[in-house]
């Protein structure tokens, strides 16, 4: 039976989805001899953690002193030494800060010749809530209400988050020393800095408290909680070490097209920008190559990731990755000879049980243009049978695109 | 003196716009033998009209019977055999129509063994209107509105237009049967299509009368133009030759970029969507460079063209080349090794004197995002010495962007 260039782009997809597998990437990057340590604590935050949790202890085993690692309502597994605290997210709540808290203690508890494993995933941040004393997280989360109601960027918020939490910044590192810290982190921010993932508990932070202090008075707020704001460390001896990232996802993607005769090229995992013009960008570089061999002669893949954004127009169903793949295949409506995929690698993109969608020549016809003026992508895909469903994946490594063009027919 | 990657950044685009001039263009393209033709005619329509004109009559002089050619209000240069007819863009009007119905009958005294050779560049639609006999030109208009009105797509207008024309779709080759039609088209369209710059004066047509009448029942318009539909050619024995478009200048900006040292990847001539998000995945792109060597590794060079859409938020002033500078500047503020351009090669960028924008990692700075957020490019731009000014080029095969990613310092 012959592969159909829909079944190439699922499998180099789903070679994406194997490399970001949180098990196979704690074991992938694995370089810990338990020898060289007395004591082990394992703690960490992240919407991954069962499964890294369940990695590491097929690891270490019975050398697991004591671990806790916060997840989210509902994503659990059986577990024999490290317990998973069920929180609040995308909004943090009470039990995230219990286990935050239980987490600072088994830092703090390390000492010479400890090792302290922190796993970090998607979520962190929400997941691992650790308001300074005496400063409660019902004030902490109304700063950060007031200064995303102001357009605060990123940035800005992080710069007052972290100086207003006593776990994030490289915090979490400071209480372990003079332990070891390690910490294997399975990256969902584009660019993969280590003082954004889970704002960093054991990155050293750039912003300063000044910095915080400028922010709040750039945007004219004043808060009781400024005077909880308190200095981050500089430095750090933590081993921050990400085991997996979109960037390493497309890699094995990329590998998987070259070694089904694909001219591959990895564009970038950092794209961003309104999704269904990144949909009409790759859609145009799909139509040069057919037509020009430019930047690659066919046959070719090429292949791109990050995390775009939808503007809602419509009352319709769907998710980014479900409107990048409708938006592309009405610019490659009537092509032949070209496969466009997007998905998320969580496995649910938007309120959808799918993960994306996989669309050629033939997926655009009526009502294509009005679904997409609708966002009304899952309707439209479901009923072309162009909806890629994989369930959830138990992972993140935001979302992949791959555009495979064949040779003149 | 060592040159900047500023200097490149322009020389590289320079060299798109060489590539572009009309006059270079048909000279390189020529293969006219005059020796070959009893009688030559020239007419055509389009804004680089006078600079084509001036390089037909160098490679023709007295061999040129008669000659007329539209252009736009001011676009005229000195010639000697070749008139020019200036009139209404980008609304027709009755100086048009006059020039039209003149290079009409021109192509029809054509006979056997006579050349008729027929220049067409941007602008050529609405600088040929030669309504269907006894239709006027205010109810062809009209007609063209009301499709706007309800959301026609650029194929269901042409589909309408084409057949209300005398002259469009193929009728001016066919006026000019049995002589010889030799087309030289400088377009200014996204894929180069024959049958879409200039709405095809010379290329056989594939929409029908059925079509124009399915459009027109579609969008519920009852109109008395309806009676002056009438069939287009479907065959043509005119050449078409496309001697300059994107795809050409690009080539040439890729060719200079590569004897600069660069590695260097030509992406698309075929970049449209909304113009910020089209930058940001160019920023993007020369990010991964910088950070990992895909796809490309430095000193490297990305090439890519097309028309993008600025959508107007605020009351600034700019144009859709200087948006594109303006966003990535924001999001390569702070990086090092990076240099970004875009313009336009008419050298006229939206209602400003810039052709555009050249920026690195320095051009971000305060006021940056809310002259994005007003549309306020040029301000900006020039506030940082970011503007490119080349004055009109007399030319126009859309836009040039270049990426351009040093090694690490």
């Amino acid at each position: 039976m012959t592969l159909t260039q829909r079944d190439h782009a699922l499998a180099i997809f789903q070679a994406a989805l194997t490399a970001a597998d949180p098990a196979r990437a704690v074991r992938k990057h694995w370089n810990i001899n338990p020898a060289d340590y007395r004591n082990i604590y394992v703690v960490g935050a992240g919407k991954a953690g069962a499964a890294m949790a369940q990695a590491v202890e097929r690891k270490l085993g019975k050398r697991i002193t004591a671990g806790l690692i916060n997840v989210k309502y509902g994503h659990t597994a059986p577990l024999k030494r490290i317990e998973l605290n069920e929180c609040g997210h995308p909004v943090p709540d009470e039990a995230g800060v219990r286990g935050a808290e239980r987490i600072a203690a088994l830092a703090s508890q390390a000492g010479e010749g400890d090792l302290v494993l922190c796993l970090i995933s998607g979520g962190a941040s929400s997941l691992l809530p650790l308001p300074a004393e005496s400063l409660s997280l019902a004030a902490k989360q109304d700063v950060t209400r007031q200064l995303l109601a102001c357009g605060a960027d990123i940035h800005e918020m992080n710069a007052v988050r972290k100086h207003l939490s006593r776990i994030k910044g490289g915090q979490l590192a400071a209480m372990a020393e003079p332990a070891r810290v390690i910490t294997l982190i399975l990256s969902d921010v584009i660019g993969d800095n280590l003082d954004v993932i889970g704002s960093g508990p054991t990155a050293p932070d750039a912003s300063t408290v000044e910095d915080a202090r400028a922010v709040l008075a750039k945007f004219g707020i004043e808060t009781d909680a400024e005077r909880f704001l308190h200095e981050t460390p500089k430095v750090s001896a933590a081993a921050n070490i990400i085991v997996g990232s979109n960037r390493q996802a497309l890699a094995a993607a990329a590998k998987k097209a070259r070694s089904l005769g694909y001219r591959t090229l990895l564009l970038a995992s950092t794209i961003e920008g309104e999704t269904r013009d990144v949909a009409r960008m790759h859609a145009a570089l799909a139509r040069e190559i057919r037509q020009s061999g430019n930047p690659l002669n066919p046959p070719a893949c090429l292949i791109s990731g990050g995390e775009t954004t939808v503007t809602l127009r419509g009352p319709g169903k769907g998710g980014r990755n479900q409107e990048f793949a409708l938006a592309a295949a009405i610019d490659i409506g009537g092509v032949c000879g070209i496969t466009i995929l997007s998905c998320g690698t969580d496995g649910t993109d938007g309120p959808t049980d799918a993960a994306g969608g996989v669309v050629n020549g033939t997926t655009f016809g009526d009502g294509a243009r009005k679904a997409l003026a609708d966002n009304d992508s899952y309707t439209y895909l479901q009923s072309r049978d162009a909806l890629v469903i994989t369930g959830p994946t138990h992972t993140n490594v935001m979302d992949v695109h791959v555009v495979l063009v064949g040779p003149a027919g």
